[in-house]
């Protein structure tokens, strides 16, 4: 079986818009709200589906087992991070394809979970100064007595190497924290979401 | 005063990395955990100290009103979203300044506010399969018997233009939704702070 650890960058060179296939970079011009002509520099993505203003999904996929709830994350190689990130599943969508269907898919392909839909968040920007990229998060429900999720199987690309695990959604944040610790980059949709679970219980939200 | 909904983008252009100041694009030579090489393509920020892993911090600036926690946030023009985004406070890294610092002064600046820090979350990556841009999440806590806070008064740059506004931690999601749907874009990590809360109450996380 293949080894996450075992994959590495060897080699990075500059890349121009006209050999880029995936990522772009524009300078804007705007006007600041004084009327004020200013520049700003982003970068963002190709992919994007012609009329679309979305990017992609991520998945919050809860297993309620009887010891609580679970969370399905992920280990993945990430080449911009150089390391192996602990990371909601996700994917881009295609074209013509709906968040929830997206989501869906995502989570059975990456996975072999099959789940439903119980939310969609608003649309957000992964960072805001930098990039256009965006997505939703979709929260899915995954019934361990639905037989086929006995023994998902993902149905991995061949340029795809995921590790799919759990853990308990109450301890997400020390999980987190306990593999930052060890080297694993976090993705920061998901650490949010773990801070904000600390944030309730803090300050005792209901 | 200056008007946010009065900024807007009037052009972009093509930018090429030996034009950009803050900005840049690589394609990387990676091995896959199976020894095979292959190719990616990233964004990234220029602005990163030398010798720094880390671009900036997000803070979540907790004022414990009578009436329960309220959480700042912040409106802000940003040109990649060519929209006003709804946001934390949040800056980049002064070279040699620790996470801590930056986040204090970033909120003195942004909103006028004196805090004090009360937890750093593990660093976190914004969006990893596309850009290595990263910060730390620094939560601080707002005293309001600290006299400089009872008129808080921000020192922006002139290129900032921010409005700062507290909502109660506990309805953050609820007006998240609402300013999305007014067409306000949402920054992910507080939406997902957001999301992160709401499923601690759907779960009864403790």
């Amino acid at each position: 079986m293949a080894n996450l650890e075992d994959a590495k960058v060897v080699a990075s060179q500059e890349l121009s818009n006209s050999k880029a296939t995936w990522v772009k970079m524009e300078r804007i011009k705007y006007l600041d709200p004084m009327g004020k002509e200013r520049d700003w520099e982003m970068a963002s993505r190709k992919s994007r589906a012609a009329k679309s203003d979305v990017d992609g999904v991520g998945i919050i996929a809860i297993i309620e087992s009887s010891k609580g709830p679970l969370v399905i994350l992920q280990k993945q190689f990430r080449p911009p991070l150089q390391a192996i990130c602990i990371e909601m599943p996700a994917g881009l969508l295609d074209p013509n394809e709906s968040v929830e269907s997206c989501a869906l898919r995502e989570l059975r392909e990456e996975t072999g979970y099959i789940g439903k839909v119980t939310y969609r968040s608003p649309l957000m920007f992964n960072d805001p100064g930098f990039t256009n990229t965006n997505m939703y998060l979709v929260f899915v429900s995954v019934d361990m007595k639905d037989e086929r999720n006995q023994n998902p199987v993902p149905e991995l690309e061949d340029n795809e190497f995921i590790e799919t695990f759990t853990v308990p959604l109450e301890e997400l944040s020390q999980n987190l924290e306990r593999l930052s610790h060890e080297g694993y980059k976090l993705d920061a949709r998901l650490q949010s979401i773990a801070s904000g679970i600390q944030l309730s219980r803090q300050f005792g939200v209901r």
